[in-house]
């Protein structure tokens, strides 16, 4: 994107960049099937029904029309129309319901596919854009333990990015039940409504966001206050968690016999358990955070957003939760736990910010020269060769000049140039062949057939070469 | 796609099928960073006024409309609204153009993305799929020993997939110049037509062909017979492709001084210097074959199809051709070759009538086995260590009967069950475990620093397991 996408919101890399995206996903990738994930890959469409259904994102979709249709798209009902997804999870969980009878549950699957928003073009919001999510479904019931395990598994694979420059991640847990017992033992009852605005505080303050709870929510000045008080509380471990928010509820008179407390309390010990577990596998990785609230109202349990250390502006770049009324088919329930890492978001940072750089553009470690037109067969053998051994390798487009061929290959990055002996025959390894590094300069005599790069020019890697802007 | 895609036109795999296609996608990519090529993405979307200038496929676009904009499609003109792009060229196309400037010249890249074809839905054909695209694009001019080299690259690339099941491919090579030149010499002027229908020729027949060239495109019978003898002749060397083409000249009073002669006879040596070449390099995968003509009106001299040997049914599979005026900028043009595989077509192909299959579902090797919740978090170190020395492992999902846990390890297709001992402590490394191949039966102690799985069962692999149907 060094000029800006030329079309709002439809982000494209050039290829040294494409470099880093690709790294990026091949590493998410290795993560997921390292931890049994299964992976998948749905439709881009689903029908309006589907799409209509859940999330607040709902508003936010592409339909489709066939050409032929243009001026009479609206002959097809809404639902009946195709529109392109606008996440990976509610496909997954047509997916699964579709498909349960070929799947073994619980069932673990990564998937990392470009979604679509359909919104109104505004800076810096794209509008097409890669998740890379994993989610685990149980069919009838799944197990709690996939609600430390699913983030911890993030976590891992967001450590793996940090030698491309990505700084620290940390997870920061709620639970719905645990607001919603706390908004309802304050004798709140549009729960809903309430998550919907705290999930604004990053983005509006508090102030706003009390004034919106008074006007919209149906909240009087003290009931808006405590649950910005809520949203304040965050914890390390179990125990400080329970003691704060206990505390809390004292506070502001609500009852540990009632059901508002107990729902709440119900959330509260699994936000708990998440936190000490991870604690004991991976310390600093997951805390309580109960100002977290996400905004598609498929969450019913936990929930997740991912915070970079020093990217505060970053926003949220892995974010999910369990959802235990998205997928079922008669009265068996398939619930799921899932998190969605915003790769292209995650990929503008790296790229941008944090510096990550190809250490160059092409594959091709080898430029093999060619001295004239009617030796191009012999040099074509010579990269048959090396890439038989594994060793990528480009041929030079003309038999220009060799400053231009090595012009070429320097603007590419490749960093050799084979010069093929002048009398190289039918094999193309006669004596005489030698390759140069045209980073260091050396030039030694070498055979297609046994020549190895030096372990440092070797491979397409991507590191930090400085931060670009703060 | 064992059920048949829910949305007609969409197809989708289940896991064990997606193992086959992540396979090919890799094995692709693997040979195409080995030539030399750059990877790169495009958005999904191109302009409607890009999308409707070329190919006939044009009629066949999905146009967006955002979800607010229902009722008012038609507000916005055909041109600025934005459809999803057929196919993989024209994007590259407008990208080489825009970020000209970024790009070292020839560029060569290779694309593998989904496509959409908004066609009416009938039987057996894909409205959504992936093409995996190789190209390379010049800057003013474009060398023609790509013609030679990028159908070579395809040819090696399906030779890879022939361990999972994929027949020997033949390249099928024609040249626009030499069908124009002959059909001009002919005293035919509708040369697009012409072109269109005997790209018919494998789906109608020879006499229906007949019959359209005379009804629509101004020929008589015997110009509509000799256009059909042209569309017969093969020749796999260049000698023998320059003979019987001078002999049907001859046979139809062609002089070889006109201007049309001298158009046909450039395709012609650009055809036998490809023939000629692919059989020095890899005898038997290219072959010259005049009735391919390619539907696409974009391409200016050398067109491919590929065909699998005793697969004639299913038609191309990798298709393409030289185009020299799909893109420019000013007065500079972008002349530039390229082959497209039809990845989901040849996907389908070898699940359903070649065999091949994952040898598990899974990624994972190892299930470690959980004999009661208390001791899970000793399983999940257990299965860290395993992972970070490269072995994929699952843990069970809960404390259930051992025989139900190694049930689930058996429906992934998982090989290995790891037996924690008792007593593991902390580090998850106490003596006394044990692994268990769940294949042979046979159970050893282990320990997970140092175990390593048999090398048979330790890769997630795809064979052919016998052909289901012819």
């Amino acid at each position: 994107m060094a000029k800006g996408a030329s079309i709002s919101g439809f982000p494209e890399w050039l290829p040294s960049e494409r470099v880093v995206e690709q790294r990026v996903i091949d590493t998410l990738r290795r993560v997921f099937e390292l931890n049994g994930f299964l992976g998948i890959e749905t439709r881009a469409v689903e029908t309006g029904a589907s799409l209509l259904k859940k999330g607040e994102t709902s508003k936010e979709i592409y339909l489709l029309s066939r050409l032929q249709e243009v001026g009479h798209e609206s002959d097809t009902p809404l639902n009946d129309r195709l529109g392109l997804h606008f996440d990976l999870t509610v496909p997954l969980s047509r997916y699964v319901v579709e498909h349960s009878g070929d799947l073994a549950f619980p069932f673990k699957r990564w998937q990392i596919q470009k979604v679509w928003r359909g919104e109104r073009p505004q800076e810096g919001r794209f509008r097409e854009f890669v998740q890379a999510d994993i989610d685990v479904i149980g069919q009838g019931d799944l197990p709690d333990h996939y609600e430390v395990e699913l983030p911890l598994v993030m976590v891992s694979a967001l450590e793996r990015l940090r030698e491309f420059g990505l700084p620290k991640a940390t997870v920061h847990a709620n639970n719905r039940k645990l607001s919603e017992g706390f908004y309802r033992g304050l004798g709140l009852t549009d729960i809903e409504g309430v998550l919907r605005e705290i999930d604004k505080l990053d983005k509006i303050g508090a102030d706003e966001v009390a004034k919106l709870l008074v006007e919209g929510c149906g909240a009087d000045e003290s009931q808006a206050r405590a649950c910005l008080e809520l949203a304040e509380l965050t914890a390390s471990d179990g125990k400080e968690l329970a003691e704060r928010f206990d505390a809390l509820c004292a506070k502001h008179g609500i009852g540990t016999d009632g059901d508002a407390y107990q729902l709440a309390r119900q959330g509260l010990d699994t936000l708990a358990m998440i936190v000490d577990q991870a604690a004991a596998i991976r310390p600093g990785s997951v805390i309580a955070d109960l100002k977290i609230a996400r905004g598609l109202d498929y969450y019913t349990g936990s929930v997740y957003e991912t915070f970079l250390d020093g990217a505060a502006s970053l926003g949220s770049i892995c974010s999910g939760g369990r959802y235990d009324n998205l997928a079922s088919q008669g009265s068996r329930k398939y619930p799921g736990v899932g998190l969605s890492i915003g790769l292209s978001r995650l990929v503008s940072y790296m790229l941008h910010t944090a510096g990550a750089r190809a250490n160059r553009v092409s594959p091709a470690a080898v430029l093999v020269a060619v001295w004239n037109e009617a030796d191009r067969t012999a040099a074509n053998r010579i990269a048959d060769t090396l890439r038989s051994r594994g060793i990528a390798a480009d041929v030079a487009p003309t038999a220009a000049k060799l400053g231009k061929q090595i012009k070429y290959a320097d603007k590419l990055g490749i960093p050799y140039v084979w010069f093929p002996a002048a009398d190289a025959g039918e094999d193309g390894q006669a004596a005489g062949d030698e390759v140069k590094n045209i980073v260091t300069g050396d030039q030694v005599p070498a055979d297609a057939k046994s020549w190895e790069p030096d372990t440092v020019y070797a491979r397409q890697e991507v590191t930090i070469q400085g931060v670009k802007e703060a």
